[in-house]
């Protein structure tokens, strides 16, 4: 048994594995569409693990949700991104006016947006559709003490247990769940490096677009984060150490908001570098969280693949994004929507008279 | 001055090239938008692209549809697919009744499918929905003559030119262009090896699903074939003695269609395999397509990646597709669609007050 504290190890518990028996169902009926077998690929997986979720073959209704979860960073003080911390609450504002990339892409698809401010370091006054539940205004910085106290990580934990309720509440069967924050590619690398035992070279990326320089001085803050918190590496295995002492709050939040989604088996769709993080330490914490989780793309931070690698998870969409907010996860939707489609709707080669193959 | 006939070279006089001017204004624009610099990666470029194709800044309606050219092959007699001939017929009338996959994904993303019987060996009858422009009843065994006399060729090229017209007349602004034609990939193997100089060995797939011996059957077929046609291999270069040769009537006419799309400045997504054949051989009559053309997946037919290489295409999407009929095209609309709103739609720094970047 690893060392779960009390509130993840409720939610874990609660968590069972999908029934093999909804799969193989899904996959008799996808091999009687009029298609060749196999032949429409990861539209087939899909539709068997989404049969599989929901325990039901019909999903005329879907209802699709995204959220948001912002904090900021201490580790931010350090200069490890090219854009001020301020950017964090101006992006959280951006998101309730509608201007930002995940407002547009959440309009088109059909996903109701969430803004949740778990840690943002500002006032962002009484905002109509925000959901306020700022733990802290950022975490501490990471260099010099543990992200989060024990206290802090807990509270992070369940805002996004309590937000997996909500969204069970509303119907939601696919949830998107992204981030905003200052730094937390910082954080991402170096939950990245103690999780997978990677170098921080290896792992860590240019963010938001650093220069050369900044992007060596980034790879010396991760390293010196790493080797502060985990300098026998020995202690990985525990991923609430992992997140109390290098995690952000939103990636505690989202962590804790995917745990809780599995429980209510609701499918989970995993954005970008940091939204995997979280989810790789959810995977880590209760492993039969993967049955609820897909990758909706791989981004362009290096990484990514290590934590995709590390969970078991191919990505749907690989579209060099880089930005977050839940937009690679909202962009996978009509794939999976497209996989659940051909499910109920297309014939079978019964129905039409189409002739099977002939070896 | 490569020889080309006449439909195809009156077509091909009349395609420009997009207008650099327009890309730069479309990459004003992006670099405006709340989010870092190129972080929305694919999505950027395919905005610059469809800005310069259309030559407007606004997509409000973005008109699409999904053309499926269907038609047999002679080369068929030879053993090469795990499905018979019939199944090209009978998927027809699957198309025509709403039960096949591309039914249901144009349907759900909203694209008009249009079916164009060109050389289908079978009476359909009087078809409600299907546009009958048949050619012949199928091509010639290619093992033994060219699939095509000229005045068929030259037929079906104009059948996908008068396509292109009718989708232009329509108003359509974003065309997925996909087939149906039982023997098609031996085709699409033979044309590859001979325009990209691979040996047909590399190049040729197990299509629909053939077991290994009727795999290693298929290679030696699509071997001999282009023996026949190109023996010392020097001819490959004039694309409608390939098509004339080894080519499909549903081949030709997506080649047409491809050509006059590009004159009428609509964006073109370009299927799988089969498809991707058509394109190559549009991109070698004229090159200037290419600005017109999106790959909309990289299926699992090995010869695909060799023709996206020919033409210098990226793949959006890649799910392990082999099914063809236009659904990895249509699977990309979407993401083109994001890319769009996401243009149109997102905050500006200045609009939205985000402090830009400080490196």
């Amino acid at each position: 048994m690893k060392p779960i504290s009390s509130p993840a190890a409720e939610i874990s518990r609660g968590i069972q594995g999908t029934n093999p028996q909804w799969s193989e169902r899904a996959r008799t009926r996808l091999n009687r569409l009029t298609k060749p077998l196999g032949s429409l690929g990861s539209l087939e997986t899909i539709a068997e693990r989404m049969v599989a979720i929901g325990e039901e073959e019909s999903f005329r209704e879907l209802r699709k949700m995204v959220y948001v979860f912002a904090s900021d960073h201490g580790i931010a003080a350090e200069g490890v991104s090219a854009y001020p911390k301020e950017v964090t609450r101006q992006m959280v504002m951006n998101f309730l006016s509608n201007g930002a990339a995940i407002n547009v892409l959440a309009r088109l698809h059909g996903a109701r947006l969430v803004v949740v401010d778990v840690g943002v370091d500002g006032d962002l006054g009484p905002v109509p559709g925000m959901v306020d539940r700022k733990v802290r205004r950022g975490t501490r910085n990471m260099l010099h003490e543990p992200a989060m106290s024990e206290g802090e990580l807990d509270r992070a934990l369940e805002v996004g247990f309590e937000q997996a309720e909500s969204a069970h509440e509303e119907g939601c069967r696919l949830l998107a769940v992204g981030e905003m924050g200052i730094g937390n590619t910082t954080s991402a690398s170096a939950i990245t490096s103690v999780l997978t035992g990677q170098a921080p070279g290896l792992v860590t990326g240019k963010g938001t677009g650093l220069n050369p320089e900044a992007y060596a001085h980034k790879i010396r803050v991760v390293e010196a984060v790493v080797e502060r918190h985990f300098p026998g590496g020995e202690e990985g295995s525990d991923p609430l150490k992992v997140l109390r002492s290098v995690g952000g709050l939103e990636i505690a939040a989202m962590t804790g908001m995917m745990l809780g989604a599995a429980r209510h088996r609701i499918a989970v769709i995993v954005d970008g570098f940091i939204s995997t993080a979280a989810a790789a330490l959810a995977y880590a914490l209760e492993p039969r969280v993967k049955d609820y989780l897909f990758a909706g793309h791989c981004s362009e931070e290096p990484g990514h693949r290590f934590l995709l690698d590390f969970i078991g998870l191919e990505p749907i969409l690989s579209l060099h994004l880089r930005l977050g907010e839940g937009t690679g996860a909202v962009l996978a939707m009509p794939v999976i929507e497209s996989a659940l489609r051909v499910y109920s709707e297309m014939a079978t080669f019964a129905s039409a008279g189409v002739s099977g193959a002939t070896s």
